[in-house]
């Protein structure tokens, strides 16, 4: 009994992702890919502990560990070969040597952005008759392309943190500290049965919300100042990631006419969603929206990213990127202002891309004033 | 304001630091130091950020981040030059490049253990001139030795965790769950003070207490349950670790035996510990009372490993280390006894190594049986 003991060991996914990769290397006539990125392997065997390395070869997928996670390891993984090295006695590139031997595989690729210089090093000496090549991002690209369980983990993340701020949001009154909150917050996602947080909760009051990276700190709350709370929960290795931006009573113009804007880059950007968009056209229309107002020169870059078992990863949606989107993506719309010492405004969303459309998986209320 | 505001920025630690690892570098020929580890730009300039790298040269010391960080590290960091890259426009390699040629570094080390290959393969096209070889863990290697600032982080966070602990132990009654435990002691570290967890609470009853990486689950406790809490603050970047073991009401001689053993071998281990030790004989004095025991097969590997900024990190104590103790050294002593299927015991703490002798860091009482 872990904490993943809901999954159902037997999901036909991973079967259909390891077949997809190994589809991918036979057209690059590759014989096997040495995997390096947890994150992969958590995608491709439900692998969740650390210290593992993976490889695919044409018949096997092994995952390569040590005494201290080998338990957890074939308790966990699935469609996979757990291999229990005794790290005193063989290196890991022997161990890997002797798994693309007994597979015959010669030409490999490997996960480059993934292992160390130092590591890949006694990698490579150790498989001389290996001709390795760089994979690129071959699992992060399939990884793009949700599958319905994955979906249906990350609607489960998104709708835990909207429980979550939904209870903290009574809390929220004056004299209350951003670190009060941020553990508040943190503590209510687990509650209510988040195995982790997405990453460290981002919640700034005043000119602390323009800060992109906002350290919860004993700031206290004050009538007038802008609130910003970006934040998520994990479901099953899933993320979720929603920003909500609140004023501490009522708005005056200015932040109001800076909430409207960015609600309304949002929507623009939203309106344009469905399989086949360029995406630089939903980043486009958010753009539009936020230069056409007063506040154009206080716009943050870019528009979104994906989301998934990693917080951020791709496709990254910005006025240079060349993705087009797709069915099964799972990306973030988070157009926001930012104007230093003064506060800022982001709203943000997870979004299902469908044939038609798409899908909000983050359902919070987009309420601006707090009630005081 | 930050998180880190009660650090005072002009902490002379940091100007020592980097004169001492200036000292490494000059006595091996070298112009430069090229640094990847994030951990390792904590301990010289203090960034506690993202996505950032640092180039020391014999005059300088600068961190390259991007727009994201830029303010966060022109606060925290001390002795250093802080340079925003425009990553539209300027590779890693080739910030690193303007760098190394406006101080006329030649002959350059990099952390290779901290570089992805494909990362690296960037940063050394980019600088076809220099020439490169790996640091090796040089700046780890300095991080064995804690300064008085260092050893007073860890023993706040220490003090937090023993804090903790004390309140959550009145909650720990028959049919709580694991994870319920796991997460009030995390929320009460945070209410404490501490500016987040160590790593991942460990706590397991019954049978999941020998799992080396138990993550909590729902089991709820029983009478006669082995439990195992191993679990740690931060404060200001530096953690505490810390084991204790209980059984669920009264211990059955199996029980006890296993606790008294674990606890002689831990005494056995703390008696040896002094400056100018080999850290080898600490583990042969565990190692000694626990194979003396019943329970010798049972007994797991290693004895314990330096704690700091990272949870593990040099130096580790084992049969095969090679490490003499140093003052200021500070490691953790943890042997443990597992029985597969049946439960696990562990008593960990955190001491430091002085002239004559060691300092208790962690000091929650050593109880074994829980009043039901």
């Amino acid at each position: 009994m872990t904490a993943q003991s809901d999954i159902c060991l037997a999901v036909p996914q991973f079967a259909s992702r390891l077949a997809a990769l190994r589809h991918s290397l036979a057209s690059k006539g590759q014989d096997a890919l040495v995997i390096f990125s947890l994150d992969n392997l958590r995608y491709l065997v439900n692998y969740a502990g650390e210290a593992a390395y993976g490889v695919l070869t044409a018949n096997s997928m092994y995952l390569i560990t040590d005494y201290r996670f080998v338990e957890q390891a074939q308790e966990e993984c699935v469609q996979c070969d757990v291999v229990c090295r005794d790290r005193d006695r063989q290196s890991l590139g022997e161990a890997i040597a002797v798994l693309l031997e007994s597979d015959g595989a010669r030409k490999v690729l490997f996960e480059s952005e993934h292992i160390s210089v130092a590591l890949w090093q006694g990698v490579a000496k150790a498989n001389p008759c290996v001709g390795f090549a760089a994979s690129g991002a071959l699992i992060e690209q399939q990884r793009k392309q949700k599958d319905a369980w994955e979906v249906a983990q990350i609607r489960r993340a998104a709708a835990i943190a909207d429980a979550a701020l939904a209870r903290l949001l009574p809390q929220l009154t004056l004299g209350v500290s951003e670190r009060d909150m941020a553990l508040e917050l943190d503590y209510q996602m687990q509650a209510l049965g988040a195995e982790g947080l997405s990453f460290a909760t981002i919640l700034g009051f005043g000119a602390r919300s323009a800060l992109p990276h906002c350290i919860p700190s004993r700031r206290t709350l004050q009538a007038g100042d802008l609130v910003l709370i970006d934040f998520g929960a994990v479901v099953n290795g899933y993320r979720s990631d929603m920003t909500r931006s609140y004023v501490a009573g009522r708005a005056d113009a200015r932040q109001q006419g800076m909430y409207d804007t960015v609600f309304g880059a949002q929507a623009a950007a939203l309106a344009t969603l469905r399989a086949g968009l360029p995406a630089q056209r939903a980043d486009a229309a958010a753009s539009a929206v936020l230069q056409a107002s007063p506040f154009g020169q206080y716009a943050g870059p870019g528009l979104g990213h994906g989301v998934g078992i990693k917080l951020h990863e791709q496709p990254y949606i910005g006025p240079h990127c060349t993705e087009t989107l797709q069915a099964g993506y799972v990306v973030t719309i988070e157009p926001g202002l930012y104007m230093a010492n003064y506060g800022g405004v982001r709203l943000e969303d997870d979004v299902l891309i469908t044939d038609d459309g798409y899908e909000l998986l983050t359902h919070a209320p987009k309420l601006f004033e707090l009630p005081l």
